[in-house]
């Protein structure tokens, strides 16, 4: 099912440098029960319409915006932030991706497979041989959807 | 490692209903592989620093507000909704998870291991039996951190 490099875009990948990787579990599924779990167990089903899921995911982009804001540009690894901080990007990114993973749930989206979709979607509209290096907008490609 | 229904809120947890579910894979860190792959075909290593890759998580937020926007709410897996509306919908939730998973990666934040650390902390956050059916916000229950 996963089509990591399936000569769409006629590139050859190779294997992951390894440097950086998440954890293979929780898996997105996994998410959802636990946050379906713990929803029902307060009975805050009733609150968690999509559109009050939207907003509080709003609320949390908002959240990890307010950490970024007036630093400049970061580096990656955020070699330059405390561990404080570091933290608490943690657990707004983390909200954020509750939030959206309830959404879908409430949504029935299946999330996993709409976003890995969504991948192969991508390396068709934008081919690699045509935007390698560029950062135009789609819209300045001469390309065809 | 998976903490459902630990018992710390003191609640007996049931198995899901298995009503909706998302597909098992791929995992977070399937979908955080293959879009590092996606940007390395494309050499847009460059410009996915952590505030630009915000920023575009921000406009994807946005995108899926306008789907909801004048709609008035929405009922549980969208019935009233069409086919294309939703295939969107699945669209744009998709590009939140995927700027969401790079921004992350580019921050070296654990993001699978991190969300089911802030549900623990959400459940002792909010205790089942002080919480529920209540969706007063936090600062109004008579709680301490
Ligand atoms: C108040 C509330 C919280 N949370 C969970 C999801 C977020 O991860 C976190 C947010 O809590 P707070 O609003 O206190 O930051 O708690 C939730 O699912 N539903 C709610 N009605
Ligand atoms: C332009 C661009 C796109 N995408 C991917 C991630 C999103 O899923 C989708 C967004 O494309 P668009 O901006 O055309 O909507 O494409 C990306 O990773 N990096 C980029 N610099």
């Amino acid at each position: 099912k996963l089509q990591c490099g399936d000569g769409s875009d006629g590139q050859i990948n190779v294997a992951d440098t390894g440097e950086f990787s998440f954890s293979d579990k929780p898996t997105l599924d996994d998410i959802r029960k636990v946050q379906h779990e713990f929803c029902k167990e307060r009975n805050w089903d009733q609150f968690h319409t999509p559109r009050n899921i939207l907003l509080a995911m709003v609320g949390e982009v908002g959240e990890v915006s307010e950490l970024f804001q007036w630093r400049g540009e970061v580096k990656e690894g955020l070699p330059d932030w405390s561990e404080k901080d570091k933290k608490h990007l943690a657990q707004e990114l983390s909200d954020v991706l509750i939030y959206l993973v309830r959404l879908s749930e409430r949504c029935h989206i299946d999330l996993p497979a709409a976003a890995l979709e969504k991948i192969e979607m991508n390396k068709k509209k934008y081919p690699a041989h045509v935007v390698y290096g560029s950062s135009k907008k789609y819209s300045e490609y001469d390309l065809k959807e």
